[in-house]
């Protein structure tokens, strides 16, 4: 980042940097501070009954503190976007931009945690300290494989969600758009041979939803190739996703994973070239989500596949991950869920794919702006909860 | 705490939990989010412009981030009012309130951190790794000596302000209220002989404003008796503390050290008999600080003193931080200082004294509601910052 001149990258007076002016988030009182009779109940000596009882009955901390309400977003920075490992500060305008889609879709009050990158143990160790303060977290923009193992071992320790957005909402958007294309092609879901182009954070969310929604032939490619039996030189999350995946033993490049494949969905940030997209079956399905730059451009990809979807506002069926996560947590911060379980993901994809009545090739999600979405999944995410889903929050 | 039962401190029904209810602190968005343009300028793939030229030049990340407003209220709960160690999760109220105070009073964005405790390491390590997210860290009812540590090594780590209100707050208003109360008896601060009652946190503090203040006599006392000469019983923060004061080396209880004296500050939570008051100097001073049970009752205390001062809003002169933090926070963001200086300390104590233009014995602090307060103590603050106070924030 540093060998590009600020110049070229900082102009003031662009309407980028106007709106970020001063950051995009502030905070206020939800009661008002009037007078010496407000400020002795919002404050001292008031606010002593309401710590006591607290330090009584912690239970009660869930109604009578913001953290019933409030999301950590959680970045050490080094997977920012598509730009890489650019630090916490300036990671910090896209967690800010993360907590104003939480709170404009689903009024949750999330607030940006920007930390130091570490090793797994300090960043766990650091986020599950402050971790009180808040009702949930979502980890946001960690590289992996670190990633995995954050999340799992936070999930562990503790007893609020723990939900790494560019996994699972990746992944729960993407299978609500492939429920609804593999309609418009006329394939069920169970019969599609998918390959996934991609295999870090979003790339082994994607193929696990897959695998648990049903679908039975997943091949996974990373820029080496084919994740197949002839392969030796796999991480552990790489080896765990070959061992889950690929039932016909495909080995190769990306042609020959796609050589008769109904689906693509490109989380790469690579590229897939023509030649190869040719090899695809009839009424092909391409999900080119790399952003901003698919895999294949949305025009190159309509010449091979009957519905084609993009990360992109610009052309139809954009798949954005604010269709799942403000839903997600609003659904478990009202339910109380202590963790977003593998049924809830797929729940809330089955919702969010529910809300097109008739899906075409050029309508396979719901637009991010739909005010329907962030309630069906809610609901649906609530509905799993232990307790059946009786709101917390009424 | 947990020996008392839910039963007798929770009553829903009482105002000052129906205050509480839900939590007193809400996120909003500072700018507006109404279609697409605006999602493309707030978050991708407009934010990368904004997250690319922090990158390149992280200075920009006090004019586009969050940060530039926002303030940790850290705590791990091991000290909260007078209530002790109750837990983070008992502490969040207390947090909450104080964010709602910097709101009110200075305009700050206050976000509450309350933390599971630990070692001082361990704590030190997590405030650090997450700091990146704020402009400043004030840090809140953390037990002594730890407390003392804590801000030290945070300090030394970041290049931000940090703040151990507990501290210098209270220092900073008790001097202000001394400045007065010394006019109002006539006394010069040089000459007069002080007793601190109690050697935590805000004894410390205390302590050394009134040294840098000009104060040359000082005696603190804990629950053992004197800080003098014949004590071997000290832990290193009162044993720097008995370097600092009684040149008279006076030794014994309480009673010995007000012999005489002319102020006594208690910060204890202790109280102190009739009978040692009565061996006070003519026209005494006493501040009896503790929450909410002063150390001496002010009605009590106005037979032995010409100035009687509390931390109660139910009798004259109360003195209460909110006074201080705000401003100093809003000064220092402002004027983008990386530490409170003791300087800064002095002058914000000279500033909240200076808004009383004519001392008397029921007036020596302005009210808490005194609008002129936060802006004259950030001036003060401003004026001292390297650059002597550019705002920053203009």
């Amino acid at each position: 980042m540093s060998a590009l001149p600020t110049s070229q990258l900082f102009d003031p007076s662009d309407p980028v940097f106007r709106v970020h002016e001063g950051g995009k988030l502030g905070v206020h009182a939800t009661s008002q501070l009037r007078d010496a009779t407000d400020l002795s109940l919002l404050y001292t000596p008031g606010v002593a009954q309401v710590s006591l009882a607290i330090a009584a009955d912690p239970t009660l901390a869930s109604a009578y503190t913001s953290r019933r309400n409030t999301v950590a977003v959680v970045s050490d920075g080094t997977a920012v976007l598509g730009l890489g490992d650019i630090g916490p500060l300036a990671a910090m305008p896209v967690m800010e931009g993360k907590a104003v889609l939480f709170k404009h879709f689903a009024d949750v009050d999330a607030v940006p945690v920007c930390m130091q990158t570490g090793s797994v143990d300090e960043i766990v160790d650091a986020v599950a300290r402050i971790a009180p303060t808040y009702g949930g977290i979502n980890l946001e923009d960690i590289s992996a494989p670190r990633c995995f193992e954050i999340e799992r071992r936070l999930q562990e320790r503790l007893d609020i969600p723990v939900f790494h957005d560019d996994q699972h909402g990746t992944a729960i958007v993407a299978l609500a758009a492939l429920i609804n294309a593999v309609q418009v092609v006329d394939k069920p879901l169970a019969e599609v041979t998918v390959v996934v182009s991609g295999a870090g954070a979003a790339g082994v969310a994607v193929s696990k939803i897959l695998l648990a929604a049903g679908v039975r032939d997943v091949v996974v490619v990373d820029s080496r190739g084919v994740l197949g039996p002839d392969r030796d030189d796999l991480a552990p999350h790489k080896e765990e996703l070959r061992r889950l995946t690929n039932p016909r033993g495909v080995t190769g490049d990306i042609g020959e994973a796609l050589s008769g494949a109904d689906v693509l969905i490109g989380v790469s940030g690579g590229t897939v070239a023509e030649r190869d997209l040719l090899r695809m079956a009839p009424r092909a399905v391409i999900f080119a989500l790399a952003n901003p730059d698919p895999e294949v451009h949305p025009v190159v990809a309509a010449r091979f596949a009957e519905v084609v979807a993009t990360g992109r506002s610009d052309f139809p069926n954009q798949i954005n991950n604010v269709l799942a996560f403000p839903g997600i947590f609003r659904g478990a911060l009202d339910s109380g869920a202590g963790r977003i379980t593998e049924d809830m993901k797929l729940a809330a994809a089955r919702a969010i794919a529910a809300l097109v009545e008739s899906p075409t090739a050029d309508h396979v999600v719901p637009s991010v702006f739909d005010e329907r979405v962030a309630p069906a999944v809610a609901a649906a995410v609530s509905a799993l909860a232990p307790g059946g889903g009786r709101p917390a929050r009424a």
